[in-house]
């Protein structure tokens, strides 16, 4: 495939490297890069995952998925996003990365054009040209202030060649969660045509502020076009354990059931087993770290605002998306100069879109002792 | 992307639908279609597996693979396969399948061609169209006598446009071993250009004829431009698990890594981690497991050439591929009657290739039992 130079690595790698040099040479280093909760799978899952090893679910299973966790996922979407759906909508991929790309393949052809939101995740665009080189990205600034969905900017790229728009709520990086009055516009938007949405909804069960999540494929009138994606990582702690899943439009089941099995064949099966029952267990952890993520949501909020940077309090993910134009320095020379000075690693708002050079991301997944300390030595840069 | 008529399902999924209509009818099947071992991992390599998770490897890792794994492939390589390589040359990906499709999607250019040896893995050809729509496959035979390499069919289909060769040795569906002096005349046609030689070396250790394994990276001539790629599917027993890997040609280590970045993040780290010493375990009961190939290989090849079919005997892999011509029927015809018939699942040439529709191919990766009464079944059918 031709690579484009718009499907480049991660700029968060020359920062890690840095931060790594520094921790090697003795030094303690701040992070708040990182887009990962810092606690366990619980220890359930990992008994269960090896009991199915041990119980022998090794061999080759369905490219779309082990039926029984397919069904637990359809049960939940319905049951806690109003999304209807049955077990052959549900496709199991490797991570919600995956789902994404592969929904993409499905769905792209050239010349077709994508809308994304910006600032956004670092792989949706090098996603998109990676699934189809000749795909055109029209990429849709969210508001400045509130980080809301700019409707009339969304409305006036809608054109005849839209294929899709990628959606992210809560979002990376800029912890807005959409409303629903935001999606009702959208929706009304769409409804329609036959561009279909993408929504990333992996960060759902991260949200401590007061707007409910909101699903858009329980809009009935755009369900058969909505590719919702997910997985566990983020509220079960298990980034490294790769397993995601979407719902796959019936008009793309097809495509995407060809797809994964020239792809993957199946998803590791004994860890689809150990998690056929994962939303059942006890979630009264996630109440504990939602508690933690609010509070140093407010913490932040509160120290840099005061610093005179510019925050929006964050209302769900894990990250704040702040403006460092008070500094006068851009994003990528904020980040080297702060991890140098204060060995504090953020993550340069350029990395997010090219529009976001005024920004940085502030990750608060982890330790909030590290957080504390990582923020003072923002203060000490800035002031 | 443009999915293409060649990215299709697997032919073979049609059978195995009717094989379990008729399991759920009360009948017993004999199946002979199926391309994995049927024992379990090592018991030790699962206890890995799960005291990696309790240690907490769950989080994000290399996108290239895990530095314990890489290092210990790279040694494997070097020391079993007389490969030069280091951990920095290994990618580690979700089954060797993937490690396939990613050579594939970094190598090809519109317009490139491939050429591939025929019969071939049902999914080489998908894999292609999917890397790059507008690749030209150019699909070589393998000789019907006693499936060795064509020589001269091969040196006419290089052109200036060949962009790399997909080899696979032991050979699925044949059973056939490259031998040395095949390989050097390939090489020796290659080693002045710029072809990548994807070999795909996933049956190595089903290796129960006298035909020494030959690893194409081994040729110093060509040792930059070879992806050598395998996994631990076949020979431990954990073809679910869906651990592959591959050397990386220096010019495409960026390629690569971007790729793996934006697809995978990285690749289950627990079970990576639980394999960091896959190839230092006991591997005693591989030589038992090819007593049995080496059994089964003699039975089918004498039962089957009483019977009047033609076959050769395999060298290598975990299959028979066997012409049906005697019989007058064509492949998919005869698998669609015999499992009506004897109740014997088998799969039709033609999945394999255009060219092949005069055979059916074998499998005795299961028990001996259901393999006897399964060829039987079969002679039954013919004679």
């Amino acid at each position: 495939m031709f690579i484009s130079k718009e499907v480049q690595p991660s700029a968060t790698l020359k920062f890690s490297q840095k931060a790594r040099e520094k921790v090697a040479g003795g030094e303690t280093i701040y992070s708040l890069g990182l887009g990962e909760p810092d606690f366990n799978p619980p220890s359930l899952l990992i008994d269960k995952v090896y009991e199915a090893a041990k119980a022998g679910f090794n061999k080759y299973g369905n490219s779309m998925g082990l039926d029984s966790l397919r069904l637990h996922i359809a049960n939940k979407l319905q049951k806690e996003n109003d999304i209807l759906c049955e077990k052959d909508d549900i496709c199991i991929t490797f991570g919600a990365k995956q789902a994404l790309i592969i929904a993409l393949m499905a769905v792209l052809q050239p010349g077709d054009e994508v809308i994304n939101i910006s600032p956004c995740y670092v792989s949706y665009i090098p996603q998109v040209k990676i699934a189809e080189p000749k795909a055109v990205i029209k990429n849709i600034d969210l508001s400045p202030g509130d980080f809301s969905l700019d409707f009339e900017a969304l409305k006036s790229a809608v054109s005849a060649k839209t294929k899709c728009i990628i959606l992210n709520s809560p979002n990376n990086p800029t912890g807005k969660v959409f409303s629903r009055a935001e999606y009702d516009l959208l929706i009304g938007l769409v409804k329609d045509s036959k561009i279909y949405l993408i929504s990333d909804e992996i960060y759902e069960y991260l949200n401590f502020g007061n707007v409910p999540m909101v699903s858009p494929g329980a809009y009935k009138e755009v369900a058969e076009s909505v590719f919702t994606i997910n997985g566990f990582s983020k509220a079960f702690g298990m980034t490294g354990w790769r397993i995601g899943y979407m719902t796959v439009p019936k008009d793309q089941r097809r495509n995407i059931g060809t797809l994964v099995q020239h792809m993957n064949t199946n998803v590791t099966s004994f860890v689809q087993k150990g998690l056929e029952g994962v939303y059942d267990i006890d979630r009264s952890f996630l109440v504990d770290y939602n508690d933690h993520l609010r509070r140093m949501a407010e913490h932040i909020t509160d120290e840099l605002n005061a610093a005179g940077l510019q925050v929006v309090k964050p209302q769900g993910g894990l990250f704040c998306f702040v403006n460092i134009s008070a500094k006068g320095l851009k994003s990528d020379d904020f980040a080297t100069l702060l991890l140098e000075k204060q060995n504090v690693a953020v993550t340069p708002g350029i990395a997010f879109g090219a529009n976001w050079d005024d920004y940085v991301r502030i990750s608060f997944a982890g330790k909030e002792e590290e957080i504390r300390l990582g923020i003072e030595g923002i203060r000490n840069f800035v002031l």
